[in-house]
């Protein structure tokens, strides 16, 4: 029951803040040893209250007063989001074996019960001969033997596929939990030829165990898009609150296991075109090179995606409009770094490319890779950041160490850092290759030719509002409505205009903005902002939208749909936020 | 009847360019010493076909059969924008007295017919003693006295009209010939006050002589938004038939009469903050520093305003789609000279200023400024430029030196480069200040505050459609049209996507880009684009759109009214043409 315990003591915790109870919190959420004995909402306003934070002179705008209204809200009208992490935390307990069950356990009963006499038996060594695009690509899931060979070249993740081939699927989704869907079990079925063995059928799942086994426990307040690879984002709400958003609460985007990282044997290898191949420890990065702290605000590429799944289905996990953070990072320059491994001034190398500890059942890496221009540049300010919000990075975040590329994709921030290769190439990753690329609304999974389009790295001009959110209602008795977001652009450019509409468009008004002084050209860090106005009488419905404007006086798109794209990334056109006003009281 | 010559040896060389006639050309259209005797279309066919042009490998696709497609449309079809180049040329020849009468002749008539006995007389000595807010602001024109006071606040030029206080305005209205507009005319009228004395009116405009008097002769074929100063674009038509645009047809934007600069006595001058003041020769120019090339395109902030116009009046010459034009710049890098000048490397300056030869009646210049950041970047490549496309500048392109800020809007590549100033501060000039920024739709000229937005730098992505061109018929005879335009983005980012929609947006191709090879964060040139398609059959009218996208995911806004602002600048909205298929000859 330690899932309920967490949850509990949340609850206990929460109003301890308050004031309320004041009983010692007994669970560790964060197994990062920077917060002990110590629920996480309890650590962020600890952790808001800190001498150092406050000496940066960062409006944080969190005062009692909103923690109040916050904490209120979790407890009263957000429980949902409590039951819903609770509920992923009980499935993540109820998975020791690792077969993943929590998006699609009606649709694997359903498989089970489809068990069809009529259907041919196979043996493991019958699945196993088929492993080829000539003699055709099998696969068992369960009980069940699955001709796949037509679906390989649609197949969204690739080649990866082949890695099943002639045999189990069940590791290989263990691992990418994004098949655990309806649709996804659905399409397999299609491809079913027969049944295996009853011999075979005894063990086939009994060697699997669950990589994600040792990934860290997160707070619950966090909505879970993917708990195998671990992607969630928090409440909207939440947000904006913070000009630095809390390590616990910053987007998690994982897209494999958490890998842990002793860090007294953690090396970091460089090498590559040109340069003398060296390894560091974690200390030599912590004493032989400058530290440098960067405020700098990290998105994620799918950020926004559910308002593109709501124009057409894309493939991705449906974020919503909190795939976004801002924090400071503290660590040592990636320049400073090359500098000491002798890469020589007029190098030919075009790409300096990443590899994070985080790998597959294959033992492939997660990689990335960022041009050399960037991570040259005097005013490129990439780090490769031992601490957040200054403390020591936790698991989630990439613990020991991760890269931090102001102003670009959260895709090549590369977490867990072990290996940084220069190089004339990109990196071959599959996420620098065959994702996390942009396309016309018109390509489709048949016409998409990855090789068409860049790797995305600069992010264009985005803003959202976080509060009221969509479907809100407001009271016709206030007089005034105040509307809340944020706003950032990629490559370094400042936000120097947020403009609101509260009729669809029609008028705007100018917002309010709140942030720290930026260097022209490093401008790394969003804004929040802000626009206090009279409530329009006599309207049941509002339509509120933001759109925000850069320094090279880059705008946001109108509509969703013409920037649509397959994988569902990008998503920067204006946001809109409907609301209801509730009739007078009187 | 220079002018009547001058057009008729324009129609005589595109002919004989067409090898019809081959009547040598009389008339020097160019003052240039690189162009003599010869018409500007010759000498754009013969500039096409330089060796050195062909050499750099660029698909100009400028072959004959299309240059005979042009010119034959330019005989036939555009008849129309002959006449009024023509019409320009003549009125500018018909203003000895520089009295400014092109856009208002009737209006002026009814000025003069508009003498009231009633009106009190006063003497130019009474109109003298009005030249302060305290004793009031007057003026007058021709005949009439007019106190302004109430107006100077509103004057969009700002504190300039305070030059015309207690005297004549002709001079300044020659100056600026903005003025020249019906709507001025009459706001004018309603300030009128009293008629000058008998006496005085005989010697009102006698001293006044035309400051654009030595404006060099234009090519006909451009479309002139304002004569005095000289503004013109090219007809769309003509506009993407070259990669490199021809030095004659390449949009002219000038502030101020143009200046006449002898370049055996032109110096350039170094000066501010921490280096030695130093002058140079032209001589010096060419032979202190290494020579480099740049391939940039020049935008006019007001490039697309006609767009705007019809959303909104705005404030500003009705540009159309043409004024953006790319060529080649030869010259020294602007870091190389500020290094030859000893800025330190530490410089705490911010700012290099720009001024240009050109000036008012004041004996103010044409000012401007770019961030040190862009002037120092290894990669920003700005140069001072002395040639344009392999010859040496023209007058209305900058004659001798200008700068070349790629990537960064029109207004800040000064021409007649006489003083660079590096300071703490930006240039003081009303251009820098009080114009060239973008404001939210909902502020108006009661409401602006100009120190509230950025001066403009880096333009956004652009793109817009050179053919079919707007209300233009295409016939339902024809299988495929064939959809034209160019698209560029600011600050280096490559154009990577273009996107035409036939259908009002609903759906999209993307279309087939050409353009040279250009290093990562240095695209500072167009690309030209094209897509041909079946003609959709069954239909009356085709909306046609095009947008394009970056290579940091910049995308264009869809429409047009939320982007608007009072100077009716920065318009990147999709470009929309809307066209009507002729029913089937059968």
């Amino acid at each position: 029951m330690l899932h309920l315990g967490t949850v509990m003591s949340f609850l206990r915790c929460t109003r301890s803040a308050l004031g309320i109870w004041r009983i010692q919190s007994r669970v560790r959420i964060e197994t990062s040893s920077a917060l002990p004995q110590a629920c996480s909402v309890c650590a962020l306003v600890r952790w808001k209250n800190t001498a150092a934070n406050r000496a940066r002179g960062v409006d944080y705008r969190f005062s009692n007063a909103r923690w109040r209204h916050v904490v209120v809200g979790l407890l009263a009208g957000t429980s949902a989001v409590l039951a819903y992490g609770l509920y992923r935390q009980q499935v993540q307990r109820a998975e020791p074996k690792g077969i993943p069950e929590s998006a699609s356990l009606t649709t694997v009963s359903a498989l089970d019960n489809k068990v069809q006499t009529s259907y041919p038996i196979y043996t493991r060594q019958d699945v196993a001969k088929h492993k080829t695009m000539a003699d055709g690509i099998w696969v068992t899931y369960k009980s069940s033997v699955y001709d796949i060979t037509k679906f390989v070249h649609l197949h969204p993740g690739g080649n990866k596929i082949m890695l099943a081939a002639g045999g189990a699927i069940e590791p290989f989704w263990a691992m990418y939990a994004v098949h655990n869907q309806e649709h996804v079990f659905k399409m397999l079925e299609e491809f079913k030829i027969g049944e295996l063995s009853p011999e075979d059928q005894k063990q086939v799942t009994s060697d699997v165990t669950d990589p994600y086994g040792n990934d860290p426990l997160r707070h619950p307040v966090l909505k879970v898009n993917s708990l195998k690879p671990f992607n969630a984002e928090p409440p909207l709400e939440i947000l904006s609150e913070n000009y630095l958003t809390p390590s616990e609460i910053f987007f998690k985007r994982n897209h494999l296991p958490v890998p842990e990282v002793d860090p007294k044997t953690f090396r970091l290898e460089i090498a590559g075109e040109g340069l003398k191949s060296i390894q560091l420890t974690l200390h030599d990065i912590k004493t032989k090179f400058p530290k440098h702290t960067v405020t700098a605000t990290l998105q994620c590429a799918g950020n926004r995606r559910a308002e593109m799944n709501a124009v057409r289905q894309v493939k991705g996990l449906n974020w919503g409009m909190a795939a976004i953070g801002n924090a400071t990072w503290r660590g040592v320059k990636l320049c400073d770094v090359l500098k000491y491994a002798r890469l020589p001034e007029d190098t030919d190398a075009k790409h300096v490319q990443f590899e994070g500890l985080d790998k597959d059942l294959s033992g492939s890496h997660y990689g990335a890779s960022i041009s050399i221009r960037k991570a040259l540049a005097k005013d490129g300010d990439v780090l490769l950041a031992y601490e957040m919000n200054g403390e020591e990075l936790s698991r989630d975040h990439g613990f020991p160490l991760r890269v931090i590329v102001p102003g670009v994709v959260g895709a090549r921030n590369v977490k867990w850092l072990s290996k940084i290769i220069v190089s004339k190439e990109e990196s071959k990753s599959h996420w620098q290759v065959n994702d996390y690329k942009g396309f016309s609304p018109s390509v489709d999974w048949d016409t998409v030719d990855f090789s068409s389009a860049p790797a995305i790295q600069v992010l264009p001009i985005q803003s959202a509002i976080t509060a009221p959110c969509n479907d809100d209602y407001l009271s016709s008795d206030d007089d005034e409505v105040t509307v809340k977001g944020y706003a950032w652009s990629g490559g370094g450019r400042e936000v120097i205009r947020v403009d609101v509409s509260l009729d669809g468009g029609e008028t705007w008004q100018v917002a309010e903005l709140t942030g720290e002084k930026q260097d022209e050209g490093r401008a790394w860090a969003w804004k929040l902002w802000q626009l206090t106005v009279p409530l329009p009488k006599g309207q049941e419905n509002l339509e509120i939208i933001c759109k925000a404007v850069d320094n090279d006086y880059n705008v946001q798109p109108d509509t969703v749909a013409p920037i649509w794209n397959l994988r569902g990334v990008l998503n920067n056109s204006w946001n809109r936020v409907k609301v209801t006003i509730k009739p007078n009281s009187d």
